[in-house]
């Protein structure tokens, strides 16, 4: 793996990570995943030459994040019609791999209507496929587009806000390359900051229970040659009282009609800590990530989480769901764990929600709906 | 081990913790202790049959927490008197095992002089070695004392700050019979809530890194048969918003003049978010913690700790130290952490100081040195 002691100086960037990508094999096509269970400590890539490899891969968490699903949906339909397989069956069977990420479901159903629409205007199978691997890389190209975006319009709010040149920025969860076509969102700003000379340093949240802040966002931030430090977080609370937090940056699972942000549980005791210390608190998220049907906080169902995840620590929180990998039991036996798996942030606490379509703030419902109505994206919901 | 599964009916209360006894076992005296670096998995005793067994003990971190460190250390120089020793040679080992630890060295002295003016007064080497005894006795007493009027005013506290029957209260780290000669402090007054029938609810945090909530706190509840629940530190953000929480209970570390706490990091965002909820966030410490020489919070030194903590993480902090245990690396290598051991809590976010002599609301410097002033314990600086 890359060396992470060594800094990649300002203005050199280190290889794009290949997170996800299309690969025509001397055996064939294939879609090509960086294992992310075996991060930080190993960069393996997982070669998916069929669906269902695919799909194990999702099941066991090689590949996660809401928009990079969405991708891998996508060309997995592509690889099913490139093999001369049935799409609309992979669909189904992709969208079920994880039936709750919406954007898996909505990737793989763009694809799998774009070969059909080849198909049923009498397309040869090697043309409709052709098609299907085309939208598939369509939609892997809008998603890099929109971090673009974000992390442009994030660099010039922060350019705003904050007077001095060098930002020290909070972050929370991991939020770049490895959920995303691009650069991703939240670490997307901070990445461009990096890259323009403008990120003093970088505060990475650990992010309990399940740690994507250290073995994740750690991980890409060494990869890029970041100036960062890893913080259990709780210790957040100290760096807002030393005055060493300059603004938060967060992603976001779902933004409700009213500026509403579900989020990683851990943002919202960020919000606070930043609105009493009078801190910008800022949510980078695609603009398909508001959900108009969900009218405010209050209408979020939050998910409880297994009490394990709590009571037991893991490096590789995929494998040790099937009961391998480096576990480590914390606390007595039958102990009972609070564990939701993101918490709600009001939009009163939240300075700024930064889009692909630009930026909201103050946050309001009129606002939100408005730069939604400008995307060129379909919403997913 | 005991059940954890089985709660002890409300009034029925388990045998008590034995964490460290003096003992007259057939070989000769001994001091035994809970092994608390193989707690929550096993309970497991350690007889300390001489000065150098105890001092490893101290530095495996068998015997911890601040109270309880200066009860081992008054037991340990009566054991040397006892074994016909030499008692300041035992003082100082017992004193330099870990420098610290104020408290440490306060049990080992005060025993110490009691011993040298019984020999000083003409006593035979049994009799000084009794007088030795009967201090460290005195002083493992005084602190069981301490606690359960803590346990008492808190309890009293709580009754007048809520209005419900049943509370549902929030504590940090580890304070209970594991860190004292009695019930301990902040947990102290949940587990008197608990015998009374007015506890609701413990919310345990996990307190990251080392994780005593997880490992130690969740022990003594389950143990207890107390109704809690385990959280990620920063879960605590979701039940204030749920309003799941009535109180914040918290130990000290240290009290600075004017009211400053500090504490286990983590304690200060806490403050935070009670502030913001409305939540009384009370301070459970012996009035030693007070150090009127600390003027302010900012006039405390905050110890940065091993980055390792943040980067690793283990069951069996103490064993790991030395390279051995259930060690998980969670961080790529190379990643730097910012570690800082506690935080500092203004008195303005601080509801109440609760200690042995009685309760401080609203915590100011005057109030807080007229308590002091009233205590009858020996201040620790």
């Amino acid at each position: 793996m890359a060396d992470q002691d060594t800094r990649t100086p300002v203005g050199i960037e280190p290889p794009a990570l290949s997170v996800l990508r299309w690969d025509e094999l001397p055996e064939g096509p294939a879609v090509v995943l960086l294992d992310q269970t075996r991060l930080p400590s190993e960069e393996v890539e997982l070669i998916c030459a069929d669906v269902p490899a695919l799909v194990r891969a999702i099941q066991t968490l090689a590949v996660r994040g809401a928009p990079l699903l969405g991708i891998a949906g996508g060309y997995g339909v592509a690889l099913a019609a490139a093999r001369g397989e049935d799409a609309a069956r992979a669909a189904d069977l992709l969208e079920q791999a994880r039936p709750t990420a919406v954007n898996l479901g909505y990737g793989a159903r763009r694809v799998e209507r774009t070969h059909r629409a080849a198909v049923d205007g009498g397309a040869p199978a090697d043309v409709a496929a052709a098609a299907a691997l085309a939208e598939a890389r369509t939609l892997h190209r809008q998603d890099a587009e929109a971090s673009g975006r974000m992390a442009q319009y994030g660099l010039e709010l922060l350019a705003e806000l904050l007077p001095g040149a060098g930002h020290r920025l909070l972050t929370h969860c991991n939020t770049g390359a490895l959920v995303s076509g691009g650069a991703g969102t939240a670490f997307a700003v901070a990445l461009e900051a990096h890259r323009r000379g403008r990120l003093h340093h970088l505060w990475v949240d650990e992010t309990r229970p399940l740690l994507q802040g250290a073995r994740l966002t750690a991980y890409e931030a060494a990869r890029n040659g970041m100036p960062y430090s890893l913080l259990t977080d709780s210790a957040a609370g100290s760096l807002f009282a030393a005055g060493e937090v300059d603004a938060v940056l967060i992603g976001a699972d779902r933004i409700a009609a009213d500026g509403s942000v579900a989020n990683k549980v851990g943002s919202y005791p960020l919000a606070v800590l930043a609105k009493y210390h009078h801190v910008p608190f800022i949510v980078v998220a695609p603009t398909t990530t508001v959900d108009p049907k969900t009218m405010d906080g209050t209408s979020i169902v939050v998910e409880q989480r297994s009490a394990s995840e709590v009571t037991e620590v893991t490096s590789r929180p995929g494998v040790a769901a099937g009961g391998e990998g480096g576990r480590t039991v914390v606390a007595p036996p039958g102990t009972q764990a609070y564990n939701p798996a993101f918490d709600i942030t009001p939009p009163e606490l939240v300075t700024a929600i930064v889009t692909e379509e630009g930026v909201i703030s103050p946050v309001t419902g009129v606002g939100l709906a408005e730069l939604c109505a400008r995307s060129s994206q379909v919403t997913i919901s």
